[in-house]
């Protein structure tokens, strides 16, 4: 007999089917026992004659198959239920676990629950987070397929990182010394010039800081795109907007159940995401709010507090901050006038969760900038030399993954919407 | 005005225009001359009254813009052309170039063109066989997806190869060894365990090999599944065989001008893809093609003879080999009767494109295996405990995305299917 899910059980009533799942809670009575059993589709209650079938020391979370007959149940909760025929154990838990994860909410710490990962991610709400990940992730893809834009997978070992020597992990690549790529910057822009004009890439990126805080891990995923052919940074901006917009729906679409059950408020973006240059969100929070010792640039709480602004002002929880000064970007960003940038980061109820702008496209202008921010053109060859042959004035943006979801759902501490975390503590599991 | 593709010039019979693009050729007549402009949906020829607009000077491969008339050609080969009313360079080329990109074939060394990878990604050639392999990797995600199947992205830093310790790449992780993942397979395993029951992960992978032949690599991208509640390893080569038609006709039906181009004869799998013992190849190639020294596994050489033999046989290019000997396969291996195991090789005219098989899913035996195969187990714990706690019976397998890209479109060295190569001598560009 083949193995069936339990979200298919309700079209199966009156007839015999098997099961295979987790033994995810026992209901002993006595005579008669209730075992919830639970797949990748939901849980379902079975029936168990206890003179029939031994259940005796029998452990939840165990890996169980069962053969029964689907009957409507009595019971007000459950529509379903099956009447146990035979039971066969797969795989017996015969430790103690180390956590329960049957309860709504899984009474550990973030830490016991991150070095049992396994067992947290069989929690509903743990794994409803990840749902909605996917759902983030897989409509970048699909959003920006339409758009036209091609998916790129580049090396994560090189040569030189994209902002000099800082925060990168070494790697040892036969007898060089190699680090592992803060992003994918260099490659990206590069397969502009290849003549693939758009592409985008779903990948690992690397940062060696070494503070250990909510919003930073040391390895996450990436969302990368860049785009040639633009006007200026306002069309980058343009396209994000749509693609917020698309994931938004998508997850409305396909998460709605998850949303509910992580009691979410949706970001809303009102009638547009509001602009606003960085020397003017400055100016607003030393005027408005009394805020002082900021120059070029606003700290978390000010972000914090531009974002409650824009909130109030323009009913939107999103706000682009433009025109970041020239000595806080990378070498790359185009300039614009007055020391400024045309680049932007995205803010998203006070939390940075893009970082993007138009990038110089000239050869000789670019090396100048090198040079400026102290760094060697030479170490940088690969990349420059597709500066050489004709690149388009071109621009990007890149938005973390774990972080977007984490603020998505107003889940404070990033590791909480990571797979596996990787932090200056934890390389295991 | 806004930019128009090539593609949608001949809907704008009789209208302005603005194109932008690269360079692609320059055909110089005296008073006119025909500019070819090539941007990513095609190449159109653009005339220019040489009086009024001074093109000289101008190397190909430079970034232009064009405003101009969209008209019928007079010429047999193309059907439109551009009448230039004016002409912008948007970014100009004042290097030589390493190598020409505009002919049919690029004629340089591999090397150069590697070295040179964003010119020679411009060649349409050479950009047809990433369509393909954009192609599968799509392919890929999309069938699991609608298998049930979920996306996962599990870390590439880790403290423990899948194999032991050989050919590993090292990384310094803050005060600690650690190494880069050559493959995520106990990563995907884990998430079976973790409810998610079916996975999948596109994504790098490591392998500090240090020859250097035409098939291997030492960064790639790995297709990965992995799949809980299966009844056995037919069930995953069921799946596969599946999988690689879903793959097949979606080249068919997006990218036969490419496979036109490349001159490619598409993979045929004949009525189903045949099944053959190992032992039972190996017996073949003693007996039909006087093979020595074949033992317990077969060499390269062997594969292709197998394969003529399938394809002579079964009309099919695709051959599984099954019942690999334990001591050929990693300690995660299903054993089966006889010293066997119940793991499988997917060969391809002649080239091993898949490896995958059922897992031991019991805590003890699995235990008992690393210590058969001189591991330590307390190495491998956060691996290790994700069995202890109700682990479904569970398999997978692993395809190698430039490598497959490769041997489906008849290229030899797995390199030219390689955004960009890492191997032993080359970490740039």
């Amino acid at each position: 007999m083949n193995r069936i899910l339990m979200i298919k059980l309700e079209e199966n009533i009156g007839k015999q089917v098997m099961i295979q799942g987790w033994l995810h809670k026992v209901k002993n009575l006595g005579k008669i026992a209730f075992l919830y059993v639970r797949d990748r589709s939901g849980i379902v209650q079975c029936v168990v004659n206890t003179k029939e079938i031994d259940i005796k020391g029998m452990r939840v979370e165990s890996v169980i198959q069962i053969t029964g007959e689907v009957t409507s149940s009595g019971s007000k909760t459950e529509k379903i239920e099956v009447q146990v025929i035979s039971m066969q154990v797969l795989n017996k838990v015969n430790h103690e676990l180390p956590m329960e994860v049957n309860k709504e909410n899984i009474e550990a710490s973030l830490d016991v629950m991150i070095h049992n990962r396994v067992l947290s991610f069989r929690n509903k709400k743990v794994a409803s987070i990840f749902k909605v990940q996917e759902c983030i992730s897989k409509s970048f893809a699909e959003f920006l397929r339409k758009e036209g834009f091609k998916e790129i997978f580049t090396p994560k070992i090189v040569k030189e990182g994209t902002e000099g020597g800082t925060e990168l992990f070494e790697v040892k690549y036969f007898n060089e010394k190699a680090y592992l790529a803060q992003s994918p910057q260099f490659y990206k822009q590069m397969m502009v010039s290849s003549g693939f004009e758009r592409v985008f890439e779903i990948g690992h990126v690397y940062r060696a800081e070494s503070h250990d805080t909510k919003r930073h891990i040391n390895e996450f995923i990436s969302l990368d795109l860049e785009m040639g052919f633009i006007k200026d940074e306002y069309e980058l901006m343009e396209l994000e907007e749509k693609l917020i917009e698309y994931m938004i729906n998508n997850i409305k679409e396909e998460c709605m159940n998850e949303v509910e059950l992580l009691q979410v408020n949706l970001p809303i973006i009102g009638e547009e995401i509001p602009k606003m240059k960085l020397s003017e969100a400055i100016e607003i929070l030393k005027t408005q709010y009394k805020k002082i010792n900021l120059e070029k640039d606003i700290d978390p709480e000010g972000e914090k507090l531009i974002s409650e602004y824009v909130k109030e002002k323009y009913k939107s929880d999103f706000v682009f901050l433009t025109h970041y000064p020239q000595e806080k970007r990378p070498m790359y960003t185009m300039p614009a006038d007055n020391g400024e940038t045309k680049s932007f980061d995205l803010i998203f109820r006070g939390l940075e969760i893009t970082t993007g702008g138009q990038r110089i496209h000239n050869y000789e202008i670019l090396k100048e900038k090198m040079i400026e921010k102290g760094l060697n053109p030479e170490n940088f060859e690969g990349y420059l030399s597709a500066f050489k042959y004709g690149m388009p004035p071109h621009g990007g943006l890149a938005i973390g993954l774990e972080r977007i979801t984490a603020s998505f759902l107003g889940i404070e501490n990033v590791r909480e919407a990571t797979m596996f975390t990787r932090d200056k503590n934890r390389l295991v599991p």
